[in-house]
Formats: structure tokens, C-alpha cells, sequence
């Protein structure tokens, strides 16, 4: 076979030899490339293949060395590869790769069509049981990291009320959206998180919040020269689902604008909850988890590979099945062992 | 026996019965008055017993019903308690009471000495293996959550650094050591974090901090009537250790004035880690965890009542052993099974 030399072993500053856990890449786009850059983060991982789609020989990567392969030949590497990430999307990719490549490899997925997590749950679990690998899916920071917060903040704090707030940060859907419009070249929707609402739940009063109160939206668009842009403007401020319950501005700036401002693709968000403890609930508390990302494709493939070692660990010690991040137990996410985590980090 | 008869069966709204987790309290301070109203905001756990060093008849307790017992007689509820929660104090309690009880229950803990926790650990986990029992050791916000996040963001942010900040709260180490002045009535003293700081942290800077440069400390101290104020204030601000090396402000108040406005025991505090990804590290990234408390005993309180619940569930599931919050699953801290957390939380 003709892919490269893969080191299995490494040579830590402790002096011993560890195994290197190999990591395949199934979908090479945004999140892809992210997961490539995330592997170069942490060296106790090297990645061993890339597959895809298109023509491999069109597509290149980053590492040298590493060979980009066509998803058809993914099988050949079922004893080369510890841990598959799968980079697919979620509406059509994801649904049928995980279960297909859950039976042959330990597999991270970052499913994030929230309402049909469960679903998609029940057709990877009796798969990965069976081949006696580890499935973990919807990995990321939402859900992944903030879907975390509200589980612990909620068991921590019985009596409360839970908030998340988003951006600010592009959508890229919203920005899809207004690209369908008939006269528009390009375009970015950025969602932002109205300052008082946000104000308010830190400070305690548990208010009640309508789509509005929550979240602006704020889209940039470049239209073309003849294009009607009141026509634009109101087609995209009414659209149903994605505008019409939001207040919505829109600027038309010109393609160079677009390009050299809005490029980025920036996310984060807030996850907030307020409870009361106390013999008459006299005492406010508020725990709150705050993401701020330059890049929410590398921030999210940092989080897929920090579970990707966890698969690979639990499934070493014969774990199998699908998993969530609410079945991990943190110290698998590190490269640490325990006596030095409880060193480090308690 | 003569302590209440506990209902070991709870009836759901789903309409099933369910067993009740019996819990009981070793120690009762702040801490464990504050896990006896956890308890009460929980209906899949009941408070089976407080014991105490005192003489049982003069310790009054918020549970109807529920008995209070000499810690001397704590063995004759081997049976009867599926978790012993210690609310004893890390200095001299709990590296004697956790072996103890660890070896007869399941057992969580608050030991919050950190550069001692290796070594507690070391103490109580042959114990708890050999009982067959979890015991769950300095859980709490710091070390506890705080640690969590310290953990899982440099996990996930590989390239990066970790920032902690206390406040705005009440320390009880240093408001203690201004009491111990001569001519000091009471004193309170508050930690609070330097706003600048924290902007600077937050804002990707990476900053290098010295001590003096992260917190500020403020005293409101009460003097005896002929006290030297200028002596007093000397003492605190030059006191190694304590406050040398801080920038400290001490007010002189009445005791009226101490008791009205300074009597809670707030605290909070926040870990950020900054980090970068991409090509050329290139994407700055934040992760801000935040608490704020209106009631310290209390908050950490209903941590470790979770927590309780992950090391009976834990232990029914066949695992024993010295965990900490690093090692629980966080599915565990909830009482609702896998399906039910997919569905409402991720």
C-alpha cells in the first residue's frame, strides 16, 4: 500500500515509548482541515489518512507525508487506524457514514441537529456494540461543550432556569439563506446576543425571553448592480423561520468589503443558569460558560480530537457503544495520567 | 433504633417507584447544613442521619424527623446510608474521617488543600477498593468545577494558558487572620479580582500576572474602642502570607454595621484559558467558566450532593475505588437516564 510511513511509537520528555493514537480523517472540508491542524496540537496523535469524496488527487493537505484516499478504499485501513473522524455534514453525510463506519472503527462525529440526536443514537449504539468499538456523536461546542454545561449546571443548581445565548458569530445557514435570494452575490449573517437580556439572567431575575429579546441578526450583503435592494432587504427581514422573529439589519457593502472583513468565521456564545439554594430559596447563584472563537471550525475540531483520544483510551479498556460527551469521564480527554492530572489540575 | 423511619421508595410522576438514595451527613457546620437543604431541592435522595462530635441533643437540624446522632455511633448505619457525605475541614478532619468511613460507605468529600490531595488520594483509595465502595474526594467549585474547566479547556486548547481568579468573595483564612490581631472584635475580608486583569485575560493578551496584579483584598475590620487603628492596619496590610503581597484596604466599621452589611458568605470566581489554533496559531480562542455565589456552603454544597448521587450510582454499577471529579461521567451527576439527558440537554 502506498501511504505513508506511519511512526506508531513516540518518545516522551518522561523517557518512555508511548503508542501514538492514528487518526483517519473521513470528509475534508472546513472542520477536515481543522481536525488535520488540531492532530499537529497534540503529540501523542498522528494522522495517517484523509478520505473524500472528490478526486484525492485534487485535494491537498497539509501534512507531508499523509495521503488523501477516496472513501471507497476507507475499509483497507481498518487495523491502521485507531480513531475515524468523521467531518461530514449533519443533514445528509452524517446519518448514514456514522452507522457504516461505526462497524469497522472507533468513530467521533459532531451531529448537530439537536432534534434528531436521539435518533441518530439509536442507529449507531446496537452498531459500535456490536463490532466492540466506541461511537461518541455530537461532538463539538453545541452541541458538545455547552450541551456539558447545562447537564451539570442543572444537576448542580435543581432549582433554576437555564439560558443560551449565541455569537456573536456568523450562521453559516442564515448566511445560506440570504444567498438564495434572487440578486444577491454573497453574503454573511452574523447573530448576536441582545446586551440587556444577557444583562438581566446574570444578574438574577430569571426573566422570561421571547426569539426577539434573545438575538439580533446582522447581515452584510453584496447585491448585484442592478438589483432592487429594498426588494432584497424586505425579502430577507420577513423570511419565515430564519428572520422574521428577529430584529434584523441589513447593510449592502460591496464584494471587496465582503472579502476583506467578513472572511472570518468567528462563534461563540454563553451558556447561563441561575438557581436558588436556601432554607426559602433566599440565595442567588449563577453559573455561567462563555466561548469566544476566532475560528469555530477549529475550535470544534479541537474538541473532536480531545474526544477522539477518549474513544481510543475507553475503547482500550473494552468500553464499546455509542457514547455523548455526557458519558465521558474528563480525565479520558487528556493525555495525562491520573495521578498527574489530580497534581496539575484539582 | 431509635432514629425516623426512612422511606426507602419514592412514587415519580411517571408512575413508577424508584429507590431513594440514603444519604447521611458527617459533620454539621455551614457545609452540612447547607447539604441537608440540597437534599430537600433533590426528591431521589433522603437524609437518613446527621452526626455530629457535639452532644447530639443540643444540635438542632432543619429535617423533620430525621435523627442526629454522636459520630461514635456512625457504624450502626452501615446498612442504612448508600453515601456518607464528610462536611469536615481539610486541615485535620478529613485526612482521618474519609479513610475511616471509605472503608464502611460510599463517601464523598470537600478536601480542598491542594497540594495535599495526591496524597489523600493515596490514603483513602486502597481503603474504598478493598470496602468495594466509591469515595469521591475534593469535589466542590475550587477544587471541583473549577478544576473541571481547567482540565477539559487545556485539553481542548492545547496551545495555550490558564488563568484563575477568586472573587468577589468572602475568605474565611484571611478574614480569621485579622481576628487574631490584638485589639481586633471581627473582622471580614474580600478577595476581589483586578478588573484589568481579567479585561486583558479575556481579551487574548496572555498576559505574565504577578500576584499583586490579579487580586485585591478588602477588610472590614471592628477595633476595640481603644485600639491603635494605625497599628491594626499596619499588621493586616504587612501580615506575610495573608496580604504583603496584595494591595489591601482596610475599613474601620461598627460591629452593627459588620453584622448588617457583611454577614453572607458570597464568593464566586472564574477560570479562563486563552489558546490558539490554525496554521500559524493564527485563531485566538477564550473559554471563560464564571460563578457567582451568593452563598459559598451552600453552592459547594450542591456540588457535592451530585456528586453524592454519581458515587452511589457509580457503586451500583460494581465500581469502587478513590475517584475524583476527573473520573465521574457527568451522565452520573443526573438522576434522569442516558435517553432522557440526549433528549433534553445535548
Amino acid at each position: 500500500m502506498g501511504y505513508a510511513l506511519v511512526l506508531k511509537y513516540a518518545y516522551t520528555k518522561k523517557k518512555r515509548w508511548f503508542s501514538l493514537i492514528r487518526v483517519g480523517i473521513f470528509g475534508y472540508g472546513n472542520l477536515g482541515r481543522g481536525v488535520e491542524l488540531s492532530i499537529k496540537q497534540n503529540p501523542d496523535m498522528t494522522l495517517v489518512a484523509v478520505f473524500t469524496r472528490r478526486d484525492p488527487s485534487t485535494v491537498k493537505i497539509l501534512t507531508e507525508g499523509v495521503g488523501v484516499y477516496h472513501v471507497d478504499s476507507v475499509l483497507d485501513f481498518k487495523d491502521k487506524i485507531d480513531v475515524m473522524v468523521l467531518c461530514g455534514g449533519s443533514a445528509t453525510d452524517l446519518p448514514v457514514q456514522t452507522p457504516f463506519l461505526a462497524e469497522h472503527f472507533n468513530v467521533v462525529d459532531s451531529f448537530d441537529t439537536h432534534a434528531k440526536i436521539p435518533n441518530h443514537f439509536e442507529n449507531v449504539d446496537p452498531v459500535s456494540k456490536k463490532a466492540g468499538k466506541v461511537a461518541i456523536i455530537s461532538v463539538g461546542w453545541d452541541p458538545g461543550m455547552f450541551s456539558l454545561n447545562r447537564l451539570m449546571a442543572s444537576c448542580i443548581l435543581v432549582d433554576g432556569k437555564d439560558y443560551t445565548f449565541w455569537g456573536k458569530g456568523v450562521s453559516q445557514g442564515h448566511s445560506d439563506a440570504i444567498r438564495r435570494i434572487n440578486g444577491v452575490i454573497d453574503a454573511k449573517q452574523y447573530t448576536i446576543p441582545v446586551e440587556e437580556a444577557l444583562e438581566s439572567v446574570r444578574a438574577g431575575e430569571n426573566p422570561e425571553l421571547t426569539t426577539r429579546q434573545k438575538h439580533t441578526r446582522l447581515c452584510y450583503v453584496v447585491a448585484e448592480d442592478d438589483a432592487d435592494l429594498n426588494r432584497i432587504e424586505n425579502e430577507i427581514k420577513t423570511m419565515p423561520n430564519y428572520f422574521s422573529d428577529y430584529d434584523t439589519t441589513v447593510n449592502f457593502i460591496s464584494l471587496e468589503e465582503l472579502k476583506r472583513e467578513h472572511s472570518g468565521i468567528p462563534h461563540g456564545g454563553v451558556v447561563i443558569r441561575s438557581g436558588k439554594t436556601g432554607k426559602d430559596l433566599e440565595n442567588t447563584h449563577i453559573i455561567e460558560y462563555k466561548l469566544k472563537l476566532d475560528s469555530n471550525p477549529e475550535f470544534t475540531a479541537s474538541v473532536i480530537v480531545a474526544y477522539a483520544r477518549a474513544a481510543y483510551r475507553m475503547n482500550q479498556e473494552g468500553a464499546c457503544g455509542c457514547k455523548t460527551v455526557f458519558d465521558i469521564a474528563p480525565a479520558y480527554l487528556s493525555p495525562k495520567d491520573g495521578a498527574e492530572l489530580r497534581k496539575s489540575f484539582l
